[in-house]
């Protein structure tokens, strides 16, 4: 049987392309994308496409074309010509063509581009006669050689630039003209050009032993081969094993007719939204430069004119262009940048894509085109990213700021752990920090590490900036909880608490000085930077509510107090996923004071005591947040962190504490010295606490048990969800749940009344997650507590991280680790032991509830992986939960095959 | 059809019983012991045994009898009487009798006995006139009075025990008797006991509101039910569930005829074992207690004689009992301990079991044995425990002090951490401690904790003592490399290293003092006491060769020096499976200063400078290991633990640090304060310091393969295998396999010689056991580094476990834990996780070589569990070799179902 011919060239022009947007695969993004405007009838100028599976046979066939190929781009060059009407390398009235990359995926700048090829010694002689602008036509021809040389040929690309700046020094030298301080490009002129163009072939000649080549075929076969060859060049291959780009034949290459926007004042060229990119806005938005190419944008030399403008100018242009304008959003139905040319009066689309939009935009325009009949509500809410959501939530340094200022006002740069940005007044502890804002003062907190006893002076501070730590450091997890700008791990900060001075390098600021936080990006500024703050639109809470109507998952939040509750309760969350305790005890000096008793007591009876004095101040926390998450569940986690957390470690504050509970100071010392750990994470904790001292676990579950019958007695619906930490056995667990239902059953008799409660545990040492099936016989629900999870699997302290995670997923260096792994869930390892472990629990208890309270909750990979697992829930700090949201819906979507 | 009668009776007596040994499921222990020896014709006292099917039948049925058993046990009884010539409370001449419990493994002292059933107010006088001894009569009944009334009716024991002291107290006042000090129950004479018989039957009738009872078959019921609710009274339930006996069904009734040694110069009672137990010499063995019963040997009243004194006074006696000897070792095939009446001279044989022997005499009888033809070389090999070996490698406080002596010097417990004895001068530093030692001074380092720098002084010290830290802390994991005495965690104890003084409570001992270690046991005695250390007896290297050619793993050693290399290999170990190269860097003042500046540094450069220096140093300790070990594997772990704890931590040794480095002190105190990790177990160590700093890697895979180079061109055969520590992941792996196989042909190159060598990974991160499959791609070996494992998995620091390990492992407690995790691998949790990473390491490479070097690597069950998981080798201390090899044989042996 004959085998068809394989057609290895698509051509487009004239309104007819022989391929169309859908051809991705085959033609790469750009290719297809002229096909596909070609058919809309936009004004493309015209070419055609090598394919990609050629790119692909020239690999699989040792850099060798398939048979044919010559043939067929031959073929549809001279089909090009008759179209255009021009010839390549025609001495009059030259063809001039550009050649580029461009593989199904968009892989900005990593692939090579030759412009105005077909141009030579006799040809640009014709080229400056038919323009009459010989001036243009000369650098075009100098444009060329540089680019021809250095991307087809290999020649050093500054070695052509030393010869350029040498002309350019020069002229300086001898004509001192300074428009915009420094020599363009575009300064040198006609006579230059002619001395530089031979001085360029010399190099070219020097380098790769040839002439430059005066046969345009040659020098098409010659940009051909630099395209292909590009696909396999370091730097590409690189981006695609960063960017996990897979599966793709390779690049094409698109041979297209050059047109100019820089032919006199009837050319220009431009770029327009087809919607306000900043507001969303249903209005035509752009630029255009008259005379001028688009490298001429980039270099600031003149003002461009606003559309109505143009409109005013050149009204058929105008006109011409917002008919392309419908045409591309009812085709694309999506908000587009559209690059154009008008050469001599005649309108050029160059290329359309999705546009870039600000957070406010990305909101208004999905509901708008949901209202317009574009798009469905589901595609609306796949048009909104995560980082939509953060851009609207958290203020910015204003955008308008010059990057030279920001240059040079940087003074250091962390590890962004809360985004946004801050600016206050430097202050160096957290009572300090409390003062300064009682008196109304924005503060911003420095500290080398941040401890729970600094919680208050978090909360007063505008900002939090730390020497130590990494993402989930105390600093960045208690930060994120309230959306407050936190950058952590600035290592290169030094911080005298004596001097009241913090140093990176040479510059010193003292206590008071003004500084600002980029929690986006990490950098810190020495000065009080202008913020910015978004408000929500309207078209917000519309997406929101689509989103919500699509999403499985339920989502909770992480939050201690009443307060962040309510806050949280309005960002949209349905419950509480973890409820730490500890930070209870820290609210007041009387409080401190009982459970530190509690701590240095000797006896079960003393600790007793101790606990008894705090029932009070925990029963009231707790009432205040069943309150406020009325009718939700609430996950109430019992005491984790290791005693001495809880204790004052300096000599000086351990005497105060002794003549506070009126104990000799050597017994405080004492009993302080050995609450000292080795490893705290893996010390003395969580569920360990309770089976040492099941007093505390009496004492918490009585205050949860009784704060739900005062709610209940006032007819508010609770639901308490008893969570126990740091469980690593059904035996241990069987313990404290009986305990826990003792307790219990004692308060509610008491009360007379009947509170619905489950007892259920934390998920967060690897061995829970492997005996997950005993477990699940006693838990009448699973938390994957994902922090403590992942520094266990991967034997990683969160706190350390920050000196060996750079290296682990820097893909410059190693790429070991795909993300951080307490940034977002390390699915390949952590993850395989959450399914397993929910496979085997749900066999033990099928209708097991089950939820993840990590940090990792509000983090859109993992919230996908969560759906995927047949969790019932996520919870995240308040601030992530419209994140949550939003992932939960996308996570639907994409199992949809959406 | 008619089912046939169940038995629940059988008969022992006159050379014939209706049981049999192998009937121990139905009889219980003792029951079938006294069958099979009544069957072996020995002169057993007849009686009967009620079945452990009644037990199962009593409770399964509410605590009530099977129909039919009335009937049989009294049948039963009139047959013993019959035999015996003698009726149950006769008035002249009564049949006493035993009750006792035994259940089918031994229960010691869970269960209850009765003694002297039988007597009454008449049957007393019975007696008292037939054995002429009215005193022993009265006191038989005072004791069963006693013994029937708390153990069969529930009175409480210390209502009796008041009584009968006040009539010792009275004696004491009028008396003034005082040979022994003391009063003891046998100086109450028969008047006395006349009056208090009366007086225990009326504290038996106030709390049981009836009388004593009267009738003998009375009494025999309720001893009965006595016993068998004995089986589920709460102390015996803990036993079983602490010593994990489960599947009995329930204990029997053995109701036996009494004899009695104290009848008159013609009785005794004696123990003998038919092998000398502490010699294991082939000579019998034991001491006789003339007119006397078992119970008076205790009180230690008189001296008892030896066998051979037995012989001259009652030759017919002791030919008797060498006829005993023989037939019972012949039947048992192993020494026996045998407990025997001499009843107005005739010999009754009452009990025989396997008999204790010390550690040589275990060694020693089952070598000859094998020799005798009584026992195979398996079996022999079967009959030692760890034990035994431990107890002839470590000293021990000579077991002759008297226990009062040892309380009274007792200064402080701790945990035991490596097992043997040692005494010596306290000293404080370790520099102290070599000091003292080259001056040829015994000392004990006492320390809060230690630290790799305090090697030397450890080394130079008899034993170990410090405050913190658990089973596997630094002082415990170096302690037991190198099988020295050593005692962690003794909390109690307050160092002042100022002052030169430790306290315990009031006790104060300074610099110099003498205090001896039982690391047995944990316990501290502040003085010299005498040590004994045993002698290796020629038996230990039989039975071990025979271990050695019975077991399939294969023993490695952990070692770091050349020297415990070779006493590591005269102790059988087949090659080394961990070689930690940290502790080489402190072996000298140079070496130190040279990582230390390696750490200092600022740049590769310079690191790679500072490495240079060590690298003569690393070769050197190479070669002289790869000598010592010739001919065998030698694995080599890099770099493992973090760099902080190579540095100096106080300021004063930091400035000498600068001062000895050239490097400002700021530098140097920045620099380490950096370092500083809040968890160091999960910090920058092990690989990830080889992916932040390439050329520490560099530096000792370039000191391995020089070494092996060098010691090949001496014709010596080396095999090193590279080991990565703290993989969590195959590109990690791949990465740093690829740099060590580079350096490694280079050095090859450059000496012109082929080694052959491995490249492979611990596995001690879960990550990197979840991903076993993937890893073992790249790996050529795996070795489970269970420490690590372990704290991973459990969540658990060993360093700092020691404060609520207790908790989770005692049985009063909670007994979540089956063992300390860190002593004996945790199976249920981190067992798991390592067979499923096998199954599916060896998925991807079967041919995978597999072994265990954490401290686990000696524990039996753990070395069972490897051999079960078919690891390929077991590494451990130099001291632990011989155990393991033992047990590697034992676990060979089990599998085979023996």
């Amino acid at each position: 049987m004959a085998k068809a011919k394989k057609k290895f060239v698509y051509f487009f022009g004239n309104g007819k392309a022989e391929g169309k947007g859908t051809m991705k695969e085959l033609l790469g993004g750009k290719g297809a994308g002229l096909a596909e405007m070609t058919n809309l009838g936009l004004p493309v100028p015209a070419g055609f496409t090598i394919t990609t599976e050629v790119c692909n046979i020239y690999y699989k066939n040792n850099r060798r074309y398939p048979p044919g190929l010559k043939g067929e781009v031959e073929a549809n060059l001279r089909k090009l010509e008759r179209l255009v009407g021009k010839r390549l390398g025609d001495p009059d009235d030259p063809l001039l063509v550009s050649v580029r990359s461009g593989a199904a995926m968009s892989m900005p700048g990593m692939m090579e581009t030759i412009l105005n090829l077909g141009l030579n010694d006799r040809s640009v002689e014709g080229l400056a006669r038919k323009t009459s602008n010989r001036r243009f036509a000369l650098d075009a021809y100098r444009r060329f050689i540089m680019m021809y040389g250095s991307t087809a040929m290999g020649v050093p690309r500054e070695k052509f630039e030393e010869e350029f700046d040498d002309i350019k020094t020069r002229m300086t030298r001898t004509r001192l003209k300074r428009r915009t301080g420094r020599i363009v490009d575009t300064d040198v002129n006609e006579e230059e050009l002619e001395e530089l163009i031979p001085r360029m072939k010399e190099i070219y000649r020097l380098y790769t032993k040839k002439e430059f080549p005066q046969d345009p075929i040659e020098q098409l076969w010659g940009a051909i081969d630099a395209v292909f060859d590009s696909w396999m060049a370091e730097k590409a291959v690189t981006y695609r094993r960063v960017e996990k780009i897979t599966g793709l034949l390779g690049t094409a290459v698109n041979v297209v007719q050059m047109v100019f926007g820089n032919m006199g004042e009837r050319s220009g060229t431009g770029v327009c939204f087809t919607r306000d990119p900043n507001t969303g806005k249903n209005s035509f938005y752009g630029d255009v430069l008259m005379n001028a190419q688009g490298e001429d944008v980039v270099a600031g030399i003149r003002t461009p004119i606003h559309l109505s403008d143009l409109r005013r100018k050149m009204p058929h242009i105008y006109r011409e262009l917002v008919e392309v304008r419908r045409k591309l959003e009812r085709h694309y139905k999506d908000m587009q940048d559209i690059e154009f040319t008008i050469e001599e009066n005649k309108l050029y689309i160059l290329q359309t894509r999705a546009g870039k939009r600000s957070p406010k935009a990305a909101f208004q325009i999905a509901a708008d085109m949901v209202k317009e009949g574009l798009i469905t509500k589901k595609e609306a809410v796949q048009r909104i990213t995560p980082r939509d959501i953060e851009g609207l939530f958290y203020p910015i340094i204003d955008p308008n700021i010059p990057a030279d200022e920001l240059r040079e006002k940087l003074f250091a740069v962390g590890i962004p752990a809360v985004p946004g940005a801050a600016s206050g007044h430097v202050v160096l502890s957290a009572r300090e920090a409390e003062r300064q804002a009682a008196k109304g003062k924005s503060v911003i907190l420095v500290r080398k590490e941040t401890s729970p006893e600094d919680v208050g002076g978090m909360h007063a501070a505008k900002g939090i900036l730390t020497a130590t730590g990494g993402k989930t450091s105390h600093a960045a997890v208690v930060a994120r909880g309230w959306g407050k700008c936190c950058i952590v791990g600035c290592e290169d900060l030094s911080i005298d608490y004596e001097e009241k001075t913090i140093r990176v390098g040479e510059t010193v600021l003292g206590e008071g000085d003004e500084i600002t936080l980029n929690g986006s990006t990490g950098e810190v500024y020495r000065t009080a930077m202008p913020l910015i703050k978004a408000v929500l639109p309207r078209s917000y809470r519309t997406v929101m509510k689509w989103a919500d109507e699509i999403r499985a998952l339920k989502v909770r939040t992480n939050v201690d107090t009443p307060y962040d509750a309510e806050n949280a309760v309005k960002l949209g969350a349905e419950g509480i996923g973890l409820c730490r305790t500890e930070h209870m005890f820290f609210d007041t000096e009387e409080r401190r004071l009982a459970i530190q008793r509690m701590i240095i007591a000797d006896s079960s009876e003393a600790r007793k005591a101790a606990l008894n004095e705090l029932i009070p101040f925990q029963r009231k926390d707790f009432a205040g947040i069943f309150r406020a998450m009325e009718g939700k569940p609430v996950t109430i986690r019992l005491l984790d962190p290791p005693l001495h957390e809880f204790v004052p470690h300096s000599e000086k504050a351990q005497k105060q504490l002794a003549q506070a509970l009126g104990v000799p100071f050597h017994t405080v010392k004492l009993k302080i010295e050995r609450l000292r750990e080795s490893n705290p994470m893996l010390g003395h904790r969580g569920a360990r606490l309770c089976i040492t001292y099941p007093e505390i676990l009496e004492m918490q579950v009585r205050a949860i048990i009784e704060a739900a019958c005062e709610c209940k007695k006032k007819g508010l619906r609770v639901y308490p969800e008893i969570m126990l930490p740091l469980i690593i056995d059904k035996k241990e667990l069987q313990i404290l749940t009986d305990d826990a239902h003792r307790v219990a059953a004692e308060v509610m008799k008491k009360e007379g009344i009947k509170v619905k409660y489950l007892v259920g545990t934390m998920i967060e040492v690897p061995r829970a997650a492997l005996l997950a099936d005993r477990i699940a016989e006693v838990a009448e629900f699973f938390s994957f507590g994902t922090n403590d999870l992942t520094q266990m699997v991967l034997g990683m302290s969160r706190d350390d991280s920050g000196r060996f995670i750079p290296y682990y997923v820097n893909e410059n260096k190693t790429g070991i680790l795909r993300d951080d792994p307490f940034q977002s869930l390390d699915q390949d390892g952590v993850g395989l032991l959450i399914t397993q472990a929910i496979e085997k629990a749900r066999k033990t208890r099928p209708s097991l509830k089950i939820g993840i309270c990590g940090e990792h909750g509000g983090d859109p990979a993992t919230v996908e992986f969560c759906h995927r697992n047949g969790f019932d829930y996520v919870s995240c700090s308040p601030f992530r939960v419209p994140i949550a949201r939003l992932a939960a819906a996308h996570a639907v979507i994409k199992g949809q095959g959406g």
